[in-house]
């Protein structure tokens, strides 16, 4: 095609349209995940991710040596976070508020395809996984648990020796069975249920 | 080899060397077993089990038509079973040994394997064998905690409505997530700890 010397002038030089750093990552990381829901740990692959990402497959192993590495990268970064510590006034109110985001979080879209990448990954994959699972959902939570926990000490409702690792697990363990034993995704009722039946019992000051 | 007609007669027919039934069914599912700890669920063969069960593989296909079926069975038939609830006298106490039981179970050499092989395996086999611990020994110890949780309840040292589908399910949660998430072996120490931060909280009357 022949052009004027003009109108090649008026269009941006090739190089600027190059996305760079965290804009390119970005892209990347998004076609992971959307390789991920559409042909899941076994059917993506680098060059997939690539053409996705509309980038070179070298710009992709630049950064990321292996599939693995991706992978946890892209959930990591797509989890929800938890935000802040509820504070609707009582205890019962933000545990429950508090296992709503909690259970959110796990059913994310970005929860949902770390919990089947899971079923399909060899061992050592799975992991780092249950790694990104632990380290972007469970330990934050545990963090803001207690402190839901603490103003709930501060009141007199909650006992003052509720803070020990093995309380402050009873709502993630429950969580985690449940969603893993029964296929549970934990619809709010049965949230309710839960901190009504057990974290109400488990977390109430003695009071005398 | 010429034998003479009365040394004939005098060794046993070949055929009642042959193990029928349940006799040689133990045996395959042994060498099932022990194929399990030796190579692993991605090193086992059916011929490999028929071997070291001095047996033929169409004796092993015969009963069991896919290496799942057999490796399913050999892990229900080797599970230590639960016995009886523990009566010790307390709620506490009966609580802890109950605990140890369930341990003991899911860190037996059968309990270890089935989680190993979990490791090696597909998805649809991993279903499979979640199921053998789910019905092994997961729903087995919630009968007996109900059990040790309603004789707490006679003796007036249970809140009476303790016997939910949830409260029951507290403690197993925390030892598979435990298990899991930490690579806890819950040991006795352990095991006291969590009966008397989460347990006796959790289930006791409120006494008035």
């Amino acid at each position: 095609m022949v052009t004027s010397h003009s109108e090649a002038a008026a269009r941006p030089p090739m190089a600027s349209l190059r996305r760079r750093g965290p804009v390119l990552e970005r892209a990347i990381l998004d076609a992971a995940l959307e390789q991920l829901s559409t042909v899941g740990w076994n059917g993506l692959t680098m060059e997939g991710v690539a053409a996705g990402a509309q980038t070179g497959k070298a710009a992709v192993y630049r950064r990321w040596p292996s599939k693995e590495d991706l992978v946890v990268d892209a959930l990591q970064a797509a989890l929800p976070p938890l935000a802040e510590a509820p504070d609707f006034g009582s205890v019962r109110e933000d545990l429950y508020q508090l296992c709503r985001r909690l259970r959110d979080a796990m059913f994310s879209k970005p929860g949902c395809a770390l919990r089947s990448v899971l079923h399909e990954c060899d061992a050592h994959a799975a992991e780092r996984f249950q790694s990104v699972i632990l380290k972007g959902v469970i330990q934050p939570s545990t963090a803001l648990f207690r402190e839901v926990v603490d103003r709930g000490i501060g009141r007199g409702d909650v006992r003052t020796d509720a803070t020990d690792a093995l309380t402050l697990e009873v709502i993630p363990a429950m969580m985690m069975y449940r969603s893993k034993v029964c296929g549970s995704e934990w619809p709010d009722g049965e949230i309710a249920e839960m901190i009504d039946r057990v974290a109400v019992p488990l977390f109430r000051s003695t009071g005398s």
